[in-house]
């Protein structure tokens, strides 16, 4: 099947990400300015109360904020992401987000990212906002 | 010298913080409400730009963030943070962060993170509100 | 009809709620940890460009979390908000806010609060976490 | 005295500003890139608990984040905001605000805004990310 330029791009991006490739994310569903992700919770993401460190829900929802907001080839940057969390995470949990753009202009985009634990508990949410340069970084496919 | 409570408490918390360790987290300066941390940024940190990845920065604030607010020797969780990145981080970048408190109440405290790179330019802002459970978690010593 | 708690307790609230009152909102619909409210653009709302100052839009969103949170009948106060601002407000304009839970603890809640214009078009985005305290605060009825 | 351009750029904006007269809000101090602002907590302030209403202190500090980015005379807006609340404010309270540049590029900046009451205690932290556009709104004078 043919890939769209939203799932080339990501991909482009995905094999250079070594920190996302770190954390072991698996992109589930990829569209312009939407994404679904993957990854599962691991030891060495712990902190010292043996609960997931809260920088590796935001990580997470942040690789899933770029996946949507750079799908469209023109390079986008994170300004601001808030993140709350009202459940703990904890080793071997499998978490999944969802990132949905709430809005889109020419220069900015903001979007949502839920994260929900295996038992569809919502254990954080993300919202972040992007500057939206107007470098198209992805090479146009002949 | 006598360690401070402070540097107890946030020392076992550190042994035990298998994440922070990864980042290769180095505590500078622990004291009661206040924290100043270093650490290098490595290949495996970056994204898929070739910069390193907004979780790292954020990753780095919230450990200040828990080594701050937990000081005390009551156990904190963070409920809600917002980081802004004005400057992006790089390969080989040596980043040093400092916690200040702006406010602590008995159920809630609030902390002012700064992130700089070696060149004392800000590469982060973080702003984040931990609850204060009632548990006292580090055992008084004789 | 019987009035509901939720619409019981709002009721109260708003009767005391003298910026709300200024600000012009309506109740649309009220339930618990849910509402949908409406307010309207008038002149001593603009700033000094001549749109909607940021405040407005804030505090209209900061009323839904509030009256949804509350909704209970236990005395819950906003720790944390954030808002995004993608597009413009204009005198005349006529606001629509729908405040949903998007997680409930014991001790917190978390609520994005969605703001539209008459266009349908999304003006702000809010993001909410309160403190719930032990406090019922709202007589109950015989 | 003459005054600078910061001063002249944030007079015309305030005088145009119908909701921050409308708060009562003073400037005690106007600069490129940095503000402090006064104003009094009033009975139509107040939410149905009788404190001051969270829209108001947001105002008060999105007002010194107009002024103080706005100050080198290029359009600046808000894209995204954040406040922290730690203490209630009451009717009557005196609160003083000041806004800090944390930083500045081309098109953005970053203020961390701190709001006081009379007894000096912090009531709340106000952190916003502006996008500076490339209009140069305000008049040269001669």
């Amino acid at each position: 099947m043919e890939k769209s330029l939203a799932q080339s791009v990501v991909n482009k991006m995905f094999d250079d990400d070594m920190f996302s490739q770190w954390l072991g994310i698996e992109r589930v569903l990829i569209e312009q300015g939407h994404c679904i992700l993957r990854m599962k919770i691991r030891n060495e993401m712990l902190n010292g109360f043996g609960i997931a460190h809260g920088g590796i829900a935001f990580s997470f929802a942040d690789s899933a904020l770029a996946f949507a907001s750079n799908s469209y080839g023109k390079l986008s940057v994170a300004l601001d992401c808030s993140i709350s969390f009202p459940v703990a995470v904890k080793e071997g949990d499998v978490l999944t987000c969802e990132a949905k753009e709430l809005s889109l202009t020419n220069k900015t985009g903001t979007y949502l990212i839920e994260v929900k634990n295996q038992k569809n508990e919502n254990v954080a949410f993300f919202k972040g906002t992007v500057y939206r340069t107007s470098k198209e970084w992805f090479p146009k496919e002949k």
